[in-house]
């Protein structure tokens, strides 16, 4: 029963979608209120959608900062079969991770000295490779990871939120599929807007944090730095391997994800731009790391184990607090925080994909912005794909992770030798050592990236294997396809000029009536000539029109022609071939379907949409101009 | 976990059936593959339509007699919880519907007279009652009962097959739908084809039920009559009341659903067409009596007790046969001839509706014959309801059982009232006796019909008893707006002639391209003032589109609008206002859209769809005749 579940949530979610989609394209009081009134583009650049850098901090960083409350957890699940003997490795396993963390952070450090005015792996790929295919795998890589994040975010932050509550644990994927929604809709709203609501329940989370790593120190300050849960250190595990111990550093490195977020983001900074954004990159490098290691330091020290029904981190605040008031705040925090994460992903990807999307690698409607502001396209695409992610995976972080940050670690490395080729082009001040900076942070992200792509291979790495290279594959695709409309699109502005040419209108009539009189009235009024036709499915009913047409003084000359099939399409598909035959290379027939307009939606039901039908069955088929003219009915 | 299910196979089902509306709409290879070559009006009064009476008996009887698989079944299901003190109440109440049955035969009968043209209940009410509403109680009756024909019949085919397979009734429900699919797709391919594929079947059902009966008697021959299963007969059951009892007859004339299908079917006749028909009713009235009769006695005899996963009728079979090749050839043969019996109301609805339609009393798209001459909107919506029905019941017939039959007795009723009208009016050659007889029949009738209000009303009926006057309500509000839209489309042929007016052309421009090259070749072929009209967001935009266009010569007026909204939407309604308050009563606002036409469908994804978008809106808000001007792309 498993199945039937998952594939319904799947068409709610795509209908759910496609109705925000339809309701931010067309005006209407439910967008009103969801979205918010239209902004003016000039409003873009006002001041108030810049941030200082303590509001940026927990903005840009959730996505980061709350990787804590999942990434030593998801490093310590691959070793749940060694036993408690293993419970130590968390130790260094987490060290490990810090020590890549700082030299991310230099890295991405240098990243923003050299790109003062922001720029991502992808704008900095494009800036130092010829070839688009190098920013294409930077760039395609972290939509990737983008909607990844999303999907391990909100799966997480539900997960803790059932950790707390197990009768809400059948109700998990429902639960994350309503979280996107949520997100869509508040990111529809604008990017100011959601960071003045979000910025509080960071601080709250980081402070919660701390909260629990000093309780941690005095506790252990009063029972000792060694107490009767804590597991042995320094013994070697029966069954661990070094590929095991990798594979349990790579997935503690997903607490890594989302560290490119502020180098992304430069331009929302306040002046001045580089240096909030270094600032914010120091900060959140000092509490990311402290949190780090403390947390994995209680968690050893209390010997807390995986429970695929517990979080950790839920089990460790229990220990200490127990599972009364503060609790409950610490989970709730946690939550908000991992909501955060994806909303931020909801500011990254629109607005990579729209820098991709303005250099013709991908759809272009990916630019368009929103009535407010926002690149509603984009947000929508990240959170039908997460939604999509969440229902086939239904909300399990930990099968979601093995597909997790081998995307990242791989548009980093491609960021750190496009800085590499930088350095030693435009050199400047201290070159050399930014340059050794980042030829570290290219060699060790390499190296986690492989690391990623062998160990977890066979557990899920392999779809984004085989999903990069198509993405890649399709995006200079759609270059190549934009590329030729241009070449064809292409005028020679001194030669080639409108030309008038000679036009047949033909006007379909159906009777004697007012609304064949409307319709041949406009048809009169272009000075085209005017072919009147008529299609009757037998003898009878043609006669009466032939002879209603005499009585009305024949306006125009009237063909009739006679269906068999009882389809108006084919005797008329006749007549256009025939009229074909006659005109000139440039002349156009040119056909006029009346089209009914009834007061109420539901009268379309009681009229044959033969109009509509006609537009699209000629479309696809002749080459022809179609005209609409309507007929407003009163009642 | 049952409702997901649920509403995923109504999705399923609604997706389906607009997919073959889609294809019967379009020409298409699937299509034909599926319903066939198209075929000519005339083909249909061809010959090879027409029936001989003993090929139409299995026909147009299926309906009827297929109910005596499930009618004293359903009948004894209502007693079930009386113990088997109540199961010689068989034999009675079979009797009293097989008395029901006579005079409901004679009684149409003589309708056939009255009407040797044909002409259902629908038919005569119109004919002898002046107020529409009467003859609307019997269409939209009459069409309500054929839905539950389809739902009732497919249902109990596929639990006498699970009776046989019990591992399939789990699927019952899927198993009914698929079933449905294949009638719509036959019924598509015409009302002959399907006749001559299915007569045979329907033989072989009464041949197998008739070898049932005479087994049966032979069996009592040899056992004696009263056995040692025989329940006692006499005995008055605790907890009997007039109630249960009524409602158990009821429930048995569910047997009699599907007589009217021949009097509506006489046009389908050899000639003498009334002559045929009589002789097919007698046949039918003999066949019908005889079974339900012999069935109900060996029933008792055996004292077969009603169980949900097994039918009666199953259980006598395998009580005389086993469960032998004979079982499964009767048990095969009876579940195509309850498919027959949905079959038929297949031909039954579609007609009704077509008639009605034509009265304008529901859609007129329900009068439009298919490619293979078959009403395909009749066949569909036909189809959709009652898979709507057998998904939202489980494929359950004794929870559809309650819904079912009033429909049918209601407008029995007002058929025979519009009869007695009738011979009181016409009079003519024993008109007394007939009027006599079709009284009988209009006080037997209203009285079973009364009893099924009163007796189901909790169980079902009230539904019916809401969505008729309901139907009936629609019809007459959508007769009401055909005749407003007739009132306001009728002119004066001496005094209302095409004028021409004053047009003014609006095309809009992106840029100076070759899409923009053609679209003013055509405005600048018809004789009308030609504005270009630029929209764009910023002024640097608006500047560079300014230079172009003077380096291209000006070919018309260039207006350019500002959109600070990044709508082009709202900068344009304005200008269309402005254009309004200038123009004369008659004038028209004629805007040209160009339409890029990609090579591949997949092609649309990367182009903005905004003409489509302009469209809907236009259309929807402004009164202006829309011209899209294509522009079909060579890669």
């Amino acid at each position: 029963m498993e199945h039937p579940l998952k594939w319904l949530e799947i068409t709610l979610i795509i209908l759910a979608l496609l109705g925000i989609w339809y309701s931010v394209l067309n005006f209407s009081a439910v967008k009103r209120v969801l979205i918010g009134r239209p902004m003016r583009t000039k409003e873009l650049h006002a001041q108030h959608n810049k941030l200082i850098w303590f509001i940026a901090l927990p903005i840009l960083s959730a996505d980061l900062y709350s990787s804590v409350a999942y990434g030593p957890e998801s490093g310590m699940t691959e070793l749940a079969g060694l036993g408690s003997n293993a419970k130590w490795l968390i130790l260094p396993i987490t060290f490990s991770t810090v020590i890549l963390l700082v030299i991310l952070i230099l890295s991405y450090i240098m990243g923003v000295l050299a790109y003062p005015k922001g720029g991502g792996a992808y704008a900095i790929a494009k800036d130092n490779f010829k070839r688009p295919w190098v920013s294409l795998i930077a760039s395609s890589s972290l939509l990737i990871d983008y909607v990844l994040t999303v999907a391990v975010s909100v799966s997480s932050a539900v997960k803790n939120v059932s950790s707390a509550y197990p009768a809400m644990a059948p109700f998990e994927t429902t639960l994350a599929l309503l979280c996107v929604l949520v997100l869509v809709i508040v990111n529809l709203r604008g990017i100011a807007e959601s960071a003045k609501i979000f910025a509080w329940p960071t601080f709250g989370f980081m402070a919660c944090m701390i909260l629990l790593i000093i309780t941690g120190f005095i506790d252990e300050c009063r029972h000792g730095f060694i107490q009767s849960s804590t597991p042995s250190f320094g013994t070697i595990p029966n069954g661990l391997t070094t590929l095991l111990l990798l594979k349990a550093f790579s997935s503690a490195c997903s607490a890594l994800t989302g560290i490119e977020t502020i180098s992304n983001a430069v331009p929302v900074f306040k002046d001045p731009k580089p240096r909030n954004a270094i600032k914010t990159y120091i900060a959140l490098g000092l509490i990311t790391g402290i949190t780090l290691i403390g947390f994995s330091y209680h968690l050893y020290v209390r010997g807390i184990s995986v429970n695929s029904k517990n979080t950790m981190l839920s089990q460790l605040i229990a220990d200490y607090f127990g599972h009364g008031l503060l609790y409950q705040i610490i989970i709730w925090f946690t939550f908000i925080v991992l909501i955060l994460a994806a909303n931020s992903t909801f500011t990254g990807f629109p607005q990579l994909a729209a820098i991709v999307a303005g250099d013709g690698f991908l759809p272009r409607g990916l630019t368009n912005r929103g009535d407010r502001l926002g690149y509603s396209n984009g947000i929508i695409l990240l959170a039908a794909l997460a939604s999509l992610l969440i229902a086939a995976f239904r909300a399990n972080t930990n099968a979601l992770i093995p597909l997790y940050a081998i995307g990242v670690f791989i548009s980093f490395t491609v960021a750190q030798i496009g800085l590499i080729r930088r350095w030693r082009r435009v050199k400047g001040s201290y070159w050399k050592l930014k340059l050794f900076i980042n030829l570290i942070g290219a060699i060790v992200t390499l190296i986690v990236a492989l690391i990623f792509a062998v160990t977890k291979f066979a557990s899920g790495a392999w779809i984004v294997l085989i999903v990069l290279p198509f993405l890649i594959f399709i995006s200079i695709a759609i270059h190549r396809h934009y590329h030729q409309v241009a070449l064809q699109l292409r005028i020679n502005p001194k030669e080639d000029h409108p030309e008038p040419h000679h036009v047949t209108s033909i006007v379909l009539v159906s009777g004697v009536h007012r609304v064949v009189n409307h319709t041949l009235s406009f048809a009169k009024s272009l000075g085209t000539d005017v072919i009147a036709v008529y299609v009757g499915f037998d003898d009878e009913s043609i006669d009466k029109m032939e002879k209603k047409w005499e009585e009305w003084g024949a306006p125009c000359r009237l063909v009739v022609l006679k269906s068999k099939y009882r389809s108006i399409l084919e005797p008329l598909s006749r007549l256009i071939a025939a009229i074909e035959k006659k005109k000139g290379e440039h002349d156009h027939i040119h056909i006029l379907v009346p089209q009914f307009l009834p007061k109420k939606w539901w009268h379309n039901l009681l009229h044959n949409q033969s109009a509509l039908l006609l537009r699209v069955w000629l479309f696809r088929h002749k080459n022809v101009v179609i005209t609409t003219v309507p007929f407003h009915l009163k009642k």
